[in-house]
């Protein structure tokens, strides 16, 4: 019954990746908690660079700069 | 005051099915919480298949296979 | 297999009152969206009022000034 | 390492507003809590006037009848 | 970057159950998505089963009658 | 009508720390955005240091080995 909540940057994640992510996180899931990964439930959100920020500014601004 | 966050997959669900479920829900934390609708927000996000897992696939996978 | 995150003040909400709101925002679902109640999940989190903000003040500070 | 989600409705906030929005927010994380800015993380979610219910109505509906 | 929110049922999870699962999602988000460990946040939380419902009916509820 | 979650490890924030930063926050989106302060809602979320992870590992061990 867990339920995860991913957030990303929207970077052009590849459907493939979304799903070795899913199983992977739901193996996780199972093999460390003893969950059922029947009601095991991981949604991927992907977020604008624009509107994620970290250290004071904006992803997009960090890299423009470099980083 | 309350705060509800509501995720589903982005399946085409209608203004009016999104109007009633706004409403819907806050009716029942009025009725049953006594809370005061002024200050009841209600969000939902729509997700899409490829970026929701349940039982260690996507939903986009699932579909495909039948489920 | 929607996912319900519902954010309310600690202020005493019974098991029953929660039991009612778990099984009604459940059978909205059900009713105007069509999903399955079996994968659908509610979360209550009940949150302190000094952690609760509303108009630039604590839920706490509100209600002390009689509000 | 705080983590701050900002959910607003989507009403054309600028690359402008939101530079300043992660900026401020960290800034108040740092100088009233003492947190580290290079772990401080910022997400902002705009959300569709249609999904965003307060009063028991949708924002588009009550903008419509000029609230 | 990313961030991963985690919420389980509070069922005696153990600290090293806790660690593990952080380190394991943390070495998903690097080896698949190539994401940054040192800004990859895993945050767990533990619901009390009176407050988590599934298949509209609380887990207490549902552990009591035996599923 | 903004909704401001806010995560931070449990690390004996004071009651007037929380309601600066309550304070703070509607303060830059009434300025930046041109929000309405009553109905903009901050959360703060208070997570045991056990249960929060970065770099893959949970914050207690990062601190007992001095980082």
């Amino acid at each position: 019954m867990p339920f995860v909540n991913i957030k990303i940057t929207k970077d052009g994640a590849t459907v493939e990746q979304k799903q070795q992510l899913i199983a992977g996180v739901t193996n996780l899931l199972v093999n460390i908690m003893g969950k059922n990964p029947q009601t095991t439930v991981v949604v991927i959100e992907e977020v604008d660079t624009d509107n994620w920020g970290i250290g004071g500014e904006s992803v997009t601004v960090r890299r423009q700069r470099g980083q």
